[in-house]
């Protein structure tokens, strides 16, 4: 198995106001939501979701909790929680605290004020509105 | 903010049997742990992590979901679940059959049988000793 992430998935529980934070909020470019002409069933999971190509590649995907569920053959419980976060590094405190502003204006709730730790980082972070965190990361041993 | 996702943080319940199923498990390289410097107490993150830079340069990294919670400045239990996936490209279908079967041999969980979906992707999901979802993907439309 080659070490590559291509796609992270994070299952959402509002498709369209998951869609409209990381569009609208954020400004990450997404063709919309695709994949409606599957409609799915108790079993079989729908295909609406929506995509992200990112900057280096890599593919964020947005696709309903009890979806993911469906087809990764799990419970439905078993995608509500979130044990994970994202890290986004900029060049300067600045910059992590502007971000964390713009992820506020836009509905992201942030937790605490940024701050150092003692292992040189400097970061803040904010939840998604389905709970999911990113890290806003300024740490000068580890440039973009 | 640009679009870029440059850390995958996964909250772990025991760092070095995590550590070895990526490492040894799957063939990731990496230093091993790090950051044992750092101790930590009641409220402050302890340093200790395992991360890998994968091969396009993305860093996967390994954290306990007690320290996550702490660093992130969330409840102790905010970061005990799962809500995500991570995806992985190969070329064949014989390939994710090949894949699933070195996560299992691993000590992963490996879900259900690979199949085909209504929108063209093969892929069988496994979930990493934490409970963390990988699918497996072998999509035509979408070569690695």
């Amino acid at each position: 198995m080659k070490a590559r992430v291509h796609v992270v998935t994070l299952g959402v529980d509002d498709l369209e106001q998951s869609l409209a934070f990381y569009r609208d909020g954020l400004g990450f470019q997404s063709p919309g939501i695709v994949g409606t002409e599957f409609p799915g069933d108790e079993t079989n999971p729908a295909g609406d979701t929506a995509m992200f190509t990112l900057d280096d590649g890599l593919i964020l995907a947005l696709y309903p909790r009890s979806e993911l569920a469906k087809d990764a053959g799990v419970p439905a419980g078993y995608t509500s929680g979130t044990g994970h976060s994202l890290g986004h590094l900029v060049d300067s405190r600045e910059e992590v605290d502007r971000i964390l502003e713009a992820a506020r204006a836009a509905g992201a709730t942030v937790h605490g004020e940024a701050h150092e730790r003692a292992w040189g980082i400097y970061s803040g972070y904010f939840s998604d509105p389905n709970g999911h965190l990113w890290e806003i990361i300024h740490f000068p041993a580890l440039r973009e």
